[in-house]
């Protein structure tokens, strides 16, 4: 293996950081992902998040996309973890940014694995999650003191795009809990099924929040009921996540 | 009424941010939340929100702590929010910083309709919740695919501060989710013993985060059951979050 000539010094081993990079907004970066992009040599970042972060790259970092968004062909999750630990035993500082927070949703836990595996130093950097970055653009509590005291997030799609079938469908019919579907325009109306078949009312507040973080955010309140036959007829082409529960009967 | 006086104008009306202030690290605070510090006239604070958010505020700027720290007298819910609206008739831009998010326990919901029906502009600004913040200290994945799909967050203790009677067990003992317990030390021992007696395995891995976001952070590993053992025998004197769930074993 060639002596690493940067400025670690030769030999040195670098680190890999999973830093979150939170629903898009360059604002709603924290102090600390900054700090580590602008020390990266390398950043291995999602199409989710945004490009705003590049501001803060140093001129010679390398960038590579390695998104995932869904229907376009991506590198394989265990490439993605090769090439980052490729990179840091040469001695550079990896930074592995992830949209919304890297514990959610996010298989962190395949690319924590495989950086101690390989004997690398491996940080996580927590990230504004989508779900409460939406309940604050929407501007609704997730929580409501007698209404909701439980809040869950689940994603809406398995590894095939369908909904997952091993859903805990009595927790999600939960009356008195707040959910957010991350990933979940294309499966929400067959959970919303399955839901109203487990007691939920068709009548639970319920708002999906399009594109958070762009300029081109859309929100739209509704029932359950209602969101799901709108995603039925029309469904929105940006990323989504929907949040329904009867805290946010107000929002 | 008198007239504003400030640099907002003559008889402008102010406004109310709730604001984030995430687990106290003073790096992960946003962006946005650093922007709305600098440009408030008054910060109404919690005692969790830490001190480090001090340095970003205009020297003018009025400190108000309304802190609600566990066993300590605090102002009523109400009257923070009728003196937040009594600054933002003023004409004064009034920050509500609150520890971690403002949507997740945090009563946020009763500070907006306060202020909505006061004809008070509010937002809310997100913060890093500390369930994440744990999960990132902790170096662990919230989810993780085929073991936990479904992740939750609760609160340990009822307005009289015992385990809330109206929780659902049943998605609590969920094997394959992942439960974070914000304000739970006093209450999971007997909260314990409810999942236990609901299937959920003595031997489910379990981690509790001791003043995260501080020099003093501790962090105890074990399963649920001795982690409630311990908390039975010695309660940490630091705010705590307790997580637990199978996607907790490489923790």
């Amino acid at each position: 293996m060639p002596k690493s000539s940067d400025h670690h010094g030769a030999g040195a081993t670098g680190s890999i950081a999973l830093v979150g990079a939170g629903p898009g907004d360059a604002d709603l970066l924290t102090l600390r992902a900054i700090k580590r992009l602008q020390t990266a040599d390398i950043v291995l970042y999602d199409d989710l998040a945004g490009e705003d972060f590049m501001a803060y790259l140093h001129p010679d970092a390398e960038l590579i996309a390695v998104g995932k968004r869904a229907g376009h062909p991506s590198p394989r999750q265990d490439e993605v973890s090769r090439l980052a630990i490729a990179h840091a035993l040469l001695g550079k500082n990896v930074v592995r940014l992830k949209a919304g927070d890297p514990t959610l949703f996010a298989r962190a836990d395949e690319e924590l694995r495989a950086a101690r595996d390989a004997g690398i130093a491996v940080e996580i950097v927590p990230g504004i999650t989508t779900a409460t970055a939406a309940a604050a653009a929407i501007g609704a509590s997730l929580t409501k003191r007698g209404v909701a005291r439980r809040v869950q997030f689940v994603t809406g799609h398995d590894v095939d795009g369908r909904l997952p079938r091993d859903l805990d469908l009595a927790a999600l019919a939960d009356p008195t809990a707040t959910t957010c579907v991350y990933m979940g325009k294309a499966t929400f109306p067959g959970l919303t099924e399955q839901l109203i078949a487990h007691g939920l009312s068709a009548a639970t507040p319920a708002v999906i929040v399009e594109s958070l973080g762009s300029e081109t955010t859309k929100i739209l309140r509704g029932t359950i009921a209602e969101i799901a036959a709108r995603l039925t007829i029309d469904r929105p082409s940006g990323p989504c996540i929907i949040l329904y529960g009867a805290a946010l009967a107000e929002a």
